[in-house]
């Protein structure tokens, strides 16, 4: 069995920004001269996700109305602690964590359409996503 | 490590529809031969999802007009590249992509009420689910 | 390639509850040791998920409330047959069943604030959670 591991960084312009990063994994799987097996990646910010989806800019834009419509204003409690990121939190918690993708043949193992996804909801500083390569 | 790559096909009657994929997956996980392990189950499209939840219509109904109210009709900007399937992309995202399941002694290592289905937003044509064996 | 498989058991007092688990999942994985591979984490039930994010209390009723509010109190087809927890299932929808999670130099490789909870939808009775490490 071979891993490789590897950290990707982030600082994005905007607070609320999604970020196609369907090449930077290619390039990793492609690396690690894995031919069967996995690839995880997930961002080691608890205010960020990484999904996968259409890379369709009125998606994206859909995506973040809808978020906004499931994740109100209000005065949160998190937001006592002197933070302002309670919604960061729950949009992360709509768009999910991590994802878990197949490598056959030494390639992401994709349907015509599938991109990974790294959506921000509270950018504006560095930021990181881990991906971890296992197989053979 | 050895590892199986399998696809499974489905074309359903309905644009949105449920389907109970269970033994299937244990089909190709006795198949694979692997005794300790995971499996990775995801749909290889982005308006459908593979979930684990229980075997119940009423649930499934519930499911599906919970789906509607989370994700309401209105003018979605997806749809200006003319499609009309945005409300597939979102309920996906709710329903999530992908399952991982450990497989011990040869077998999914589920509990008593633990079933994976195929959930499917944008069908009435072929769409596929991977399946990736991986392990000992 | 080794594995290690575990459960732990949770019977919480309240009907919902979010437990933090972090530190059993770190020395199970310490138990493997594995230096380089994953870690799945999953209930095996579907009243509850396995998620990570914050060990902060304000969240933490955050997402209590946030979750009532995603589903509604109403007369769900699920409770036609006897049970009363079909909310259980839909909040259990929305946090995920699952989590995988890298394990790099022998331990989880997190960011500074990723804490692994369970979230209980449905307690008051004994539960299971699967804990397996795959690697090397």
């Amino acid at each position: 069995m071979k891993t490789l591991t590897k950290y990707i960084y982030f600082n994005t312009k905007n607070r609320i920004e999604f970020v196609n990063i369907t090449n930077q994994i290619e390039e990793i799987v492609s690396e690690s001269k894995i031919k069967e097996g996995i690839v995880l990646v997930n961002p080691m910010h608890i205010t960020a996700s990484v999904y996968i989806n259409d890379a369709e800019s009125g998606l994206i834009e859909d995506y973040k109305e809808w978020l906004k419509k499931l994740v109100p204003e209000k005065d949160y409690k998190h937001n006592l602690t002197g933070e302002d990121n309670a919604f960061s939190h729950l949009m992360r918690t709509i768009m999910g964590r991590e994802v878990t993708i197949a490598i056959t043949n030494g390639k992401l193992d994709f349907g015509t359409w599938e991109q990974i996804y790294y959506a921000e909801f509270d950018g504006q500083r560095k930021k990181r996503v881990l991906v971890k390569v296992l197989g053979e």
